[in-house]
């Protein structure tokens, strides 16, 4: 009889229990269902005086490329695939700096860079000086995934895609008429120096972090010159301890503070917020005009910053967020 | 009378301890007049069973490229001199892989990188991909000093080189003929993955550290892929606040994990002293056999730590230090 009490006084114990404990468990799994994505296609003097017609068309193309992201992380897609997407999408678009419609050279010619790392094992690749491939992104990822290397320049870059099957295009397939203007009205010192990059961070629900960067550079750029978009650590960095970053500004400032992996740094070293870190670098170290960083940390926190006039981006979650801004 | 004894005890009490304070503030002199060179030749599988005129060949080579820099620092030159002189040596010398002898390519060409960066104030320069370039290190000085940019490849950096007047070669120059039978028995899978960098990190009497790295890269590497030696933060890094690095080894793992920045970052960020940082790093985070680093912080302490079998390097600063090792 007493063993008989016992028994039940230890149930009615243990049952609420492990029935809170069952609850808990079920939070923590749509907890981790979670995800979120961010994306941007340059930071810069982004004229507030812009026609409503032109605005309007940044928007919806910059909608159409969130929703590419979000439905990959919705439907349980890994971040590395939503990253490339996106990205893949704004390289197609003549109205961002990568890809088609990429920014010229001092000599009229176009180079390419990108980059893109999986925050879960930190494997990462990157491309730069590329000048007849449609998508670096994608060629960026194959060198992460099917290379012993992690970063490829100019020809060799280039005899790596014909190997891996990457399209290759002519290089007046970049070609852009409102960028050739552009690069005229800059040689001439009457425009300021145009730059712009575009890059994705994206936490799927599995609990992986993927960021990616591309970019045509700066232009007017000498032949040759490499900004951060390519250098881990500068331009592009992911981990999934903390945060994954993609930049966009004046590259030799980004690469000079290592700004990617330095917001991962401060979270991982100094136990910072990802809020907090991103305000330290965009506003206490590099100067204003400087660029800006979109960064996902690994509960699925996210922050677009930048210290320019403006920045195009955009952000979704699993919490129904859908925005997508250009200045405030 | 009363008056004289006291003056008497004061000048008593008073000069033992100027003449203390006096001896205090040139000790104080002395300490800032500190100064201290690391160097590297190259991490990886350094044979033991090298026979004794080869090792006291490369022990003569490693000693007189320690002493330029010894003496342009005792002199009270400039760090970034010292490093560039000492790497402009070992780029000279066909038993380090960088410049000439440096290793080939998969299709048996030459492809050089190379940083530097200054502490001061964060400026850096870069180039990788150069073909033709007698001494690369000069040319990331020239980019870092010279261009609006940090980061040159290829074509685009040998046509800067020609409007600073920075030496070409032609591409036979950096034959060398041990170089060309590794080369030979590693493409017959014969022989271990050949690497090898050469590095210098200097601090000089004005408090100031510079950090540069220069090389061939790895033997019989697909054409176009870039290590770490050219990428800052990963291969390079120098900040007057912490530390100067410079990194050999599996340039692809030193990318990945920001290797050079990420000691500066646990001695900002989480007060570790250079030791335990580089510990942390060669031995915690990498693997046996991945490579090294040589890095001063900026009391002058030094350390040149790395995980495979052999390291050339060598040390010296004010204190009287003058080694040179390649084992223990």
């Amino acid at each position: 009889m007493k063993r008989n009490i016992f028994l039940l006084v230890t149930a009615a114990i243990l049952i609420p229990f492990l029935l809170v404990k069952s609850q808990t468990n079920d939070n923590q799994k749509t907890l981790k269902a979670k995800f979120t994505i961010v994306m941007h296609a340059g930071a810069g003097a982004i004229s507030r005086d812009m026609p409503d017609s032109v605005k309007k068309e940044y928007i919806n193309a910059l909608s159409e490329a969130l929703n590419i992201g979000k439905n990959i992380l919705e439907k349980g897609g890994a971040s590395l695939d939503a990253v490339e997407k996106v990205i893949r999408f704004l390289e197609d678009d003549p109205k961002f700096n990568a890809g088609k419609g990429a920014v010229f050279t001092s000599e009229g010619t176009h180079e390419l860079d990108a980059s893109i790392m999986n925050g879960a094992d930190l494997s990462c690749g990157a491309v730069a000086g590329v000048k007849h491939v449609k998508n670096p992104i994608t060629l960026a990822r194959a060198v992460m995934e099917k290379s012993p290397h992690v970063f490829f320049i100019g020809e060799g870059a280039e005899k790596f895609a014909r190997q891996m099957n990457i399209e290759l295009v002519d290089e007046k397939y970049f070609f852009d008429k409102k960028r050739y203007d552009q690069w005229q009205k800059m040689k001439q010192n009457a425009e300021k120096n145009k730059k712009g990059t575009v890059g994705c961070v994206c936490l799927d629900k599995y609990g992986n972090i993927a960021a990616g960067t591309s970019t045509g550079g700066m232009t007017n750029k000498l032949p040759g010159r490499v900004g951060d978009s390519p250098i881990i650590g500068a331009g592009n960095y992911a981990n999934n301890k903390t945060c994954g970053v993609s930049a966009t500004g004046t590259g030799e400032l980004f690469i000079r503070n290592t700004v990617a992996y330095n917001i991962s740094a401060m979270m991982e070293y100094k136990n910072m917020s990802l809020k907090d870190a991103v305000n330290e670098m965009i506003h206490k170290r590099l100067k204003p005009g400087d660029g800006g960083v979109i960064a996902v940390d690994r509960e699925g926190n996210y922050i677009m910053d930048y210290n320019s006039e403006g920045m195009f981006r955009g952000a979704a979650n699993s919490d129904g967020v859908f925005e997508i801004k250009i200045w405030e």
